[in-house]
């Protein structure tokens, strides 16, 4: 509108996650005209993201080195490996003091993402060394996660290794009455001995 | 989380307007993971629109040359000059004629946002040479909006320079039962005649 550099940065800034042509449009208004810092440091951090980050040679997560630091690290315990669906899983679960493995999505064979796609060949010879003793599946509770958590399961039939996949029920901090009926009964069916 | 430079990218993107935490760490996954190509262009958006982009010499407004193309025009009604808050509102208004005058922003004196923040000193300055007829008080229909209205009213009393006011009204397509009451008053004392 204003300008060609104007109209481009309004299109560039429509890639972002959510963001549809009036926002792109208030966003380029207000770098523009309030915060030009901001603009030129924002340029710079996605110019260095993009030369410096890549995925982990052994877990696919996200680093600037050839690994990451989470498979580097030591005090991690080697015999447990987490499998998600994406890195921001790997941010989600802060708690866990295991290895992760990344698979970059699920099976989706609709959208021709099969086993070779999110790497599960790859998942299998890492777990062939026999150092992992146990996968813990920690694919969304979605079906394409269960059906993801599945193949896994069957893909690693003739390995020795065990095979858990995260518990499903109430979330923390949830009321039963907003909870939706197949989370309740899968809570019920889960059930744990308390005495 | 997964490294210094993803953090600062995280950290930048928080910049825009109604991006959070959360959002910011949403933008940076997806383009690191999904669009690296994109965020390379989004860089070079920013980085060529803050160099280029600056504020029109005569109706600040933005455009890449000395002057905009609005004020270049010698299609657009020169008498006319609608007066807004922000080049936003320049964009809003496809369908008028005249030339526009942005003050960037509005009189709010708790803010420290005197009558010279706001350039007016300079617009009185452009209307002293008689070559406008009438100026269009465009300005929001906030508070701040109307009182900016008001107070170029005043600044140009000495000036033989009609003063008009955008209508007040209910909005096209509004229906009645959905509209604010101070709008409807609004509407009514401001009727027009049709027969």
């Amino acid at each position: 509108m204003f300008s060609d550099r104007f109209d481009q940065l309004v299109q560039a800034l429509r890639i972002l996650p959510s963001v549809g042509p009036k926002s792109a449009q208030r966003m380029a208004l207000h770098l523009i005209m309030k915060n030009r810092e901001g603009a030129i440091g924002l340029a710079h951090a996605l110019t260095e993201a993009t030369n410096y980050i890549h995925e982990c040679s052994i877990c696919h997560s996200l680093t600037e080195d050839e690994v990451c630091n989470i498979c580097l690290s030591a005090e991690r315990d080697e015999q447990l490996l987490c499998v998600v669906e994406s890195p921001a899983d790997v941010m989600a679960s802060g708690s866990f003091r295991g290895k992760y493995h990344v698979l970059g999505g699920h099976l989706s064979p609709l959208d021709g993402i099969g086993p070779d796609e999110i790497g599960i060949p790859h998942l299998v010879h890492r777990l062939s060394d026999g150092k992992v003793q146990e996968v813990i599946l920690a694919t969304n509770a979605t079906v394409e996660g269960q059906a993801t958590a599945h193949y896994l399961v069957e893909a690693t039939k003739h390995l020795p290794v065990q095979m858990t996949r995260i518990a499903q029920g109430v979330p923390q901090g949830g009321e039963l009455e907003y909870v939706d009926s197949h989370t309740l009964s899968q809570a019920v069916h889960n059930r744990m001995r308390m005495k």
